[in-house]
C-alpha cells in the first residue's frame, strides 16, 4: 500500500486537490504522481487517499460543488496516470467527516461510493473505511462496511475504537464498543474479504513503551477472540435456528419479486395478504440479541 | 408526487421492501405497486421513498448484506413496473440515519447516491434531501446538497432546520441555524435546481391554529429574506473581490490538469512550485466569513 | 416511589413548575400534592420528578432565568408540604438534555446537583439519574453517578441502554455498550449503594409478547452476569496488582496535601520534584483495559 | 485574571489534581501555589482552573470516586492558601466534557455548579463557562449560563464558536449560530453581568496575519451588532407585545404559590382549573421565534 501526505505541509491547509487555488491542485498532483513512481517501484498496488485538508470551514467561497468537480479531475488524472504508466493501482478514498476541517467532502462511506459511480474509471476505486471516522458521524459502521462490500468496494479496512460525536480517539480495537467491533469481525470473515486487517490506532497518550506494546497485542487479541466467537456463533444451534425462524421464506413469492415480469407483477398484484398476521409476528430479536450478549460475554 | 406509507403498519414494523419475511416484502411491493397505478392516475411523475422503517436495532439477524440485496431487487423491480406500464416515474430517495430505527439503511445523501449506482436503472433514481435528516448525523447538509447535484440526483428537496446530534426535530426552515440555511438557499438558487422546494417541518407542539400559520408563514418569508440576501451577496463588491482572489487561476495550470496526456503529466511532474509561499498566502476566509455574517445581520 | 403525570396533559406542553402561565403552575403544584396525599398513603418515601416538559424550543420568551426561578419556587413549595403533612418524602429529580422538548431545563446530572444547592432544603432532594438521558449528551454515565454517589445524591437509578446523540432509546440494559454496563455495575456494587436497580427500557418495538419476556430476563441477567464479573474483577489478582501499582501513595505527601496549614503549605512549596520522571511514568491503562476488556469476554 | 499550565507538562497526562500518583497531586498544588503568588503580585483577583487532563480515557483504574474526592482536596487547600495569604481570589471553573482527555470530570457547567456545593468555601468558586465546551456536548450555553447567573456564580465568560459533537473549534464569535449567540449577548446584556466578555477563539488555521486580525475584529464587531440589536428588540413593541401575553400573570395565585403556608396550599387544592381551556390556548412562540429571526436579518 501506497500513499501521500497531502495535509501536512502548509500548502495544503485548504484542501490539495480541491483547494481554491489551481497552483496547490497542480502541486498536489505532482506529488502525488512522483510518490505513485516510488510505491510502484516498491511493488504497491492499493494507493489510499485520506482527504483530510479537502474541506470547509467557511462555505461563502463558494467550494462545495467546485471542490467535488476538482476532485473529480484530480482522482480521473491519477488514474490515467496510473495506466499510463502500467503501474495497475487501485485506489482506496478514506473518508471522514471532519477534524482537522470543519466539515470534510465526502464524509462517510456512502458519500465516497456516491462519488467514485462519477468517475471516468469507478472500477478502479474503492474504499477505506475506518472504524473511527464513521463512528463520529454516529453512523453504524457495520452497516458502511456492509454496503461497501455490496457494491464490491472494500479494497482496505482500518480498524481501532471511538465513541460517537467527538473528536478522533484513535482507540484500541474493541475498547469502546464491543458488540460493534464483534458484528463487524464477523462480518469481515464471512463476507470472505480477504484484505489486510489494519490496525490505524494508537496507545493512549498516558502510556510508556510497555503501554503501547499492550495496546497493540490488545488491538489483534481482542480481534482474533472476536473471531473465535464469531465462529461460535455459526456453530451456536439456538442462535442459528432463531435466526432461520427470523427469515421467513416463501418459495412462491421468491420466484415472483426476484426478477420483474409484467406476468409476475400482475400475479404479485392480485395476492391477498393477511397484514394483521404479519404484524403480530414477533421476530425474536431480543432474544437474539440477549444471546449474543451472552455469548459475548462468555457465559454461553 | 406520490409515496406509499410503508412505515405506520405494523406489518412493517421490521422493514417492508428490506424485511426478513418474504411475505412482508411481497405485500410492501404490491401495496407500492398499487400507489403507483394511482399516482400516475392523478399525473404524479416523481415518486418518493422514505424508508423509515428500513434498518435495525439488532444486527445480529446478519440482515445488513441481505438487506442490500432486497433493497435493490425491490427498486428494480420497481422500475420495471413503471416503465411497464408507460408510467414515467423518476424515484427519489430520502436518506435519514435513524428514528424510527436505531440506524436506518442507506442513512445519508451519499449512502443513497453510492447505492442507486448499484442499481439496473440508476438514472431513473435520485435524492430527496432532508434538512433535519442529515443534520441529524452532524453533516454539513450544504455539502450533501452539493454532492446529490454533481451527481445529476437532486430531484426533490426537504426543507427545515434541526440541531445536531438530536432527535428528529423538523422545526421551523431557519429557526436553528441562519447561516446553514443562507448557503442552501443559495446553493439551491445559483445551481439553477428547478423543483419544489418543499417544506417538511411542523410547528412547535405548544402551538394552536394561528401559531401554525405563522409557523408556515415563517418558512416561507426565511427563505425569501435569504434569496434576497443571496443576490445581494452575488452583487456585492468587496465580497466577490474577496471570493474572486480566493480562486487563483492558472490557464498554463487548468490546461495541463484539465485532461490526462502523458505530456500533460510529464510537464507536471517537471514544474517547480514555491511551496512556502502556498502555504503562506492566506485566502481571507475570516474576513469573507465575517462580511457574510454582517450581510445576514442586515448591517451590510 | 411515587410521581406525577406532569408531562401528558396539553396543559403541560410548555412546562409545568416552569410555565409562563401561572395557572398552569398553580395546577402544576395542586396535582403534585394530591398525588403526594395517594402516594403517602400507600407508604412512598421517594417521589420522583421527570421534568420532561421543563423546557423550550424558543429562547426568544426570556424563560431560561425566570424558569429557574419558578422551578425553585415549586421544588420549596413542595418540601413544604410534605414536612407539613408529615410524609417524609425525599424527592428525586431525573434529568434529561431534550426531547420532547427542544432544550430541557436542568438537562443532565451535574445541573441537577448545582440547582440542588439553591433550594432551601437541600437535603431533602436528590437524583434519579437513567444511562439513555446522560449518554444522549454524550457524556460518561459512570462519572456522572460517581458524582451524584460523592454528593450522597443518589437515590433511585434508572437503568437502561442508548448510544450517543440520539433519540431516547431506552434499550435493553447492556444492549448497546457491554463495558459501561459493566463499570456502572461496579460502582453501584461497590459503593454499597442501596436503592433500586430500576430497569426503564422498554423491549423492541418489533416483538412480540414472548420478545417482552425475553427483554425483561434480558436486563436482569445481564446485570447478574456483570456483578458476578465486578466480584471476580475484585479477585483478579493481576488486576489488583495493575491498580495498585497505578494509585500511587506517599504517606509524607498524603500529610502534607490532606488537610491546608501555612507549614504544610510552606513546606509543598519547598519540595523538590523530578518533573520528567513523573511525566516518563507509564501508568498500565492499556494493559488494565485490555484484561478487563477479556475478562468481559469470558477469555480470562 | 490569573491561571497555571495544569496540561502541558506530561506529568499530567494523566491528571493534575486527580492524578491517582500522590507525587503529581502534590506538584500541581505546588505550582499553583507559586502561580498564586505571582498573580496576586501582580494585581489577579480571579484564578481560573481548566482542568483539562483532569479525566479519563480507562474506568478500570476505578477512579470516578477517588478524582472527586482528590480534585476536592485540592480546591479546598488551594482557597485556604488564599485566605491565608491574604490574596482575596474567586476561584473559577471552566468545564469541558472531553478532548484532550476521553471524558473530563466535571464534564459540563452544572456539573462543576454540583461540585461547589460540596467544596469547604463554596463561596469563593463560580465559573468560567465557554460556548464550545458546553456546545459539544450539544447542550444549550444560554441556559447553562443561565444557571450561573441564577447561582450567582458567572465570575467570567469565554466567547466563541462550535459545532455541536465535534471536536473543540473554538471559531470565531457567531460563526456558527446567530441566534444562540444573539440570546447569549442579550442575556450577558440583559442580566448586569459586569465581568470580562473574553474572546477565546483562534482563527481558521488557513489565515495569514491579515486573517488573524479579521478574525479578532469580527469576534468584537458581532458581540457589537448582536448587542445592539438585543436593545432593539427591548424596545420592539410588537415583540414585547407578544412576550407580555406570554407570560400570563394572576396576582391571586402568585400569593398563594410564593411562599408555603399550611392555607395556601389548602386554598391551592381547593381551585378549580379549566385544565382543557389551558391545554388549547397558543403561547405564540412560533411568532415571536420568527420575529426574532427577522430582526437578527435586519429586515424589522
Amino acid at each position: 500500500m501506497a500513499t501521500t501526505n497531502l495535509f501536512g505541509d502548509p500548502a495544503f491547509k485548504d484542501g490539495a486537490f480541491t483547494s481554491p487555488d489551481a497552483r496547490v491542485r497542480a502541486y498536489a498532483l505532482q506529488k502525488t504522481m512522483r510518490a505513485m513512481d516510488l510505491g510502484a517501484e516498491l511493488g504497491a498496488k492499493t494507493y489510499v487517499f485520506w482527504g483530510g485538508r479537502e474541506g470547509a470551514e467557511v462555505d461563502a467561497g463558494g467550494n462545495a460543488l467546485d471542490a467535488l468537480a476538482r476532485y473529480r479531475e484530480a482522482l480521473n488524472f491519477l488514474a490515467e496516470y496510473s495506466e499510463d504508466q502500467g503501474y495497475g493501482y487501485r485506489f482506496a478514498l478514506e473518508p471522514k467527516p471532519n477534524e482537522p476541517r470543519g466539515d470534510i467532502y465526502l464524509p462517510v462511506v456512502g458519500a465516497a461510493l456516491g462519488f467514485i459511480a462519477t468517475l471516468d474509471k469507478p472500477h478502479l476505486f474503492g474504499l477505506n473505511p475506518e472504524v473511527a471516522h464513521e463512528t463520529m458521524a454516529g453512523l453504524n459502521f457495520v452497516h458502511a462496511v456492509a454496503q461497501a462490500i455490496d457494491a464490491g468496494k472494500l479494497f482496505h479496512i482500518d480498524l481501532n475504537d471511538q465513541k460517537m460525536g467527538r473528536f478522533d480517539q484513535d482507540l484500541r480495537f474493541g475498547a469502546e464498543n464491543l458488540k460493534t467491533a464483534f458484528f463487524l469481525v464477523k462480518l469481515l470473515e464471512d463476507s470472505g474479504y480477504d484484505g489486510p486487517r489494519h490496525f490505524d490506532a494508537h496507545a493512549l497518550r498516558t502510556e510508556d513503551e510497555a503501554g503501547v506494546w499492550a495496546f497493540a497485542k490488545g488491538c489483534m487479541r481482542t480481534y482474533l477472540i472476536l473471531k473465535e466467537k464469531a465462529e461460535r456463533f455459526g456453530r451456536d444451534r439456538e442462535i442459528q435456528d432463531l435466526i432461520g425462524a427470523y427469515k421467513v421464506q416463501d418459495e412462491e413469492l421468491a420466484r415472483l419479486t426476484a426478477r420483474y415480469s409484467h406476468a409476475n407483477a400482475q400475479a404479485l398484484k392480485a395476492l391477498e395478504f393477511d397484514r394483521e398476521a404479519l404484524g403480530r409476528r414477533g421476530p425474536g430479536l431480543e432474544r437474539l440479541d440477549q444471546l449474543t450478549v451472552e455469548l459475548l460475554l462468555g457465559v454461553r
